[in-house]
């Protein structure tokens, strides 16, 4: 052993789904956007001005933030942005759940939220679903440090009431709840319209789903002044300037094209719908999905087999060896040709007896 | 006082130098340099293909560590990437600075150091500097939980010859020693020829300065596998994706373009041997500067007083209110144009009674 190994952090890390290199695969493993960005991203990249990259950016990526608050009809004082939403939440995780008492959430989740708990040394109580995958909302009533899940919830896809979600929060005003909203533009109310109500509500966004920028990295939490103060004054401890220029300037021009950004919605949806068809055709078992992105059992066919069987013809699924939903895929909905492609491969793997 | 306030962090932030919209003023007071980055910076973002970005970025930036391995002849795995040196550091006090013993460093030097202590809660101690701003290196032989000082240092821009940093590492040997080298190619030699005789050695370099990248916010640490294994660790703890497609692709054009670098770098440095001269003729007394930036006194001049004055001319230079320091201006060496103006300023300012 090296004399400073007793001083390393010793963590486990997130385990992120794979970034395979060979573009020819059909890539439905980390709820990526099958789309491109808003047409104005490319105009923005391509017509930045070099000169500029010398100068550090704005420390609060201004330009962004003001783009979002008139989007949300919001306080440029309500708007913290990220390098995407892990960057946010880790930040909040730092900010807001700094108590003796263990924050809550649901424990089939985003994995993410014990390895922050981990790292910065929170303690924590995870609350079951039901069998349906369903919050019990009662759980989250007992004393706590703070209250996070996402909506939809990932990696089931489910959609909470936002009744649901106000309850939880009613009754935990003296600790901060953080909605993980990284999905909700393909699902139900946001509870951003919750924000001026309860100042105990984090709202936390990302522009790697619905706006098809994975790539660029942003993400962005809402909340009041009072919170988003307290996470730039994280943020300045931490690193001053996180958000590139490219990213400042392309997000922007994501935000303000909302013609192409509902259409790119739509196209989900309706992809979305006939996808649930045809995966309930073939006997598949789901929760109703909310995000873009399908979690299914089959009783007859073993998710991970499948698993192995649709990476062998290049298709790629997520699989989580984790408890309770071992025998679950999470399927991105991609464009309609890739989901032919994967219903045909389905359909061939579970025909051939095992 | 709000319910929730005593579950938030409590932090002293860091000030980072001012960034201001007007674009008329002669900006000396962040270090950043005056030329823009490589063609080849600009050719990356103008090309890039914006269908890419609705995919995650590689985890770890893997084609711009391959580039930064083939320039500095380093394996892979001997490089960590980050959001700017100021994401690399903060990663590297969580990864290293984990001992119940103090970290040392310097009483003068990067001020974002104590905030990093203040934020990850590591205990630490600061050792004056001699009355030249020279490290005592006898100081750092004490036992204690880490070693972190910048070569050259900031703000005093004094370059420590690579032998006193050997020694200091060398009585080391069971911490981790990180030096700070984001103004080193301005100066002598770095201490990254000494990386794979002492594995307790971590360099941090950055892209903003020499490569005129301050508005990508790219930085990485050079490494044992060791060291850079466990920073990777952390980093996939607090948020997979860091490095977004335009850092990573920009990044390359700026690694592989070294006639461009050297000659960048060539300019600064007759701009520097001319600026010392002329403040030196204007009775200005200062450390022999090794970055990109010379850290000024003025026997006659208060160094506030000539801050507010050049201020109200709308040249900006750095001040920092701070015991043994409040009587220095830290000044950025602009292009020649930038500091012939300066020099006008400086000149008018003084012959002006006060």
């Amino acid at each position: 052993m090296k004399p400073w190994s007793d001083k390393l952090r010793k963590v486990v890390p997130y385990t992120p789904g794979e970034q395979p290199v060979n573009t020819e695969i059909i890539k439905l493993n980390t709820n990526e956007n099958p789309y491109p960005p808003a047409p104005g991203v490319k105009k923005a990249l391509n017509s930045l001005d070099d000169r500029r990259l010398r100068l550090y950016p704005d420390t609060t990526a201004k330009p962004l933030v003001d783009a979002l608050a008139a989007y949300y009809h919001l306080g440029q004082d309500q708007i913290f942005t990220g390098v995407g939403s892990d960057d946010v939440l880790a930040i909040a995780f730092m900010t807001f759940f700094n108590s003796d008492k263990p924050i809550f959430f649901p424990d089939i989740t985003y994995s993410f939220y014990p390895v922050w708990t981990d790292l910065f040394r929170i303690p924590y109580e995870t609350k079951a679903l039901d069998d349906n995958f369903k919050i019990i909302k009662e759980d989250y009533y007992e004393n706590n440090g703070g209250v996070i899940f996402p909506n939809p919830n990932a990696p089931t896809s489910y959609y909470e009431e936002i009744s649901l979600v106000e309850d939880i929060i009613c009754h935990n005003r003296n600790v901060i709840v953080i909605i993980d909203e990284a999905y909700i533009d393909y699902s139900g109310e946001s509870a951003l319209k919750l924000i001026d109500k309860y100042d105990n509500l984090l709202v936390v966004q990302t522009f790697s789903k619905s706006r098809s920028m994975a790539g660029m990295r942003i993400g962005y939490a809402m909340g009041n002044k009072e919170l988003i103060k307290a996470m730039n004054d994280v943020k300045f401890s931490y690193n001053s300037y996180t958000m590139n220029l490219p990213s400042i300037e392309s997000g922007i021009e994501a935000v303000n094209d909302e013609a192409y950004f509902k259409h790119n919605i739509d196209k989900i949806l309706k992809t979305r719908t006939s996808t649930v068809a045809q995966l309930s055709q073939l006997g598949f078992e789901f929760p109703e999905p909310g995000g873009n992105f399908v979690f299914a059992t089959h009783p007859e066919h073993r998710a991970k087999e499948l698993f192995v069987a649709l990476r062998e013809k290049n298709i790629y699924v997520r699989y989580f060896d984790m408890p309770r939903i071992d025998d679950y895929l999470r399927i991105t909905i991609g464009t309609d040709k890739e989901m032919k492609i994967l219903m045909d491969a389905i359909k061939e793997i579970c025909s051939n007896p095992t």
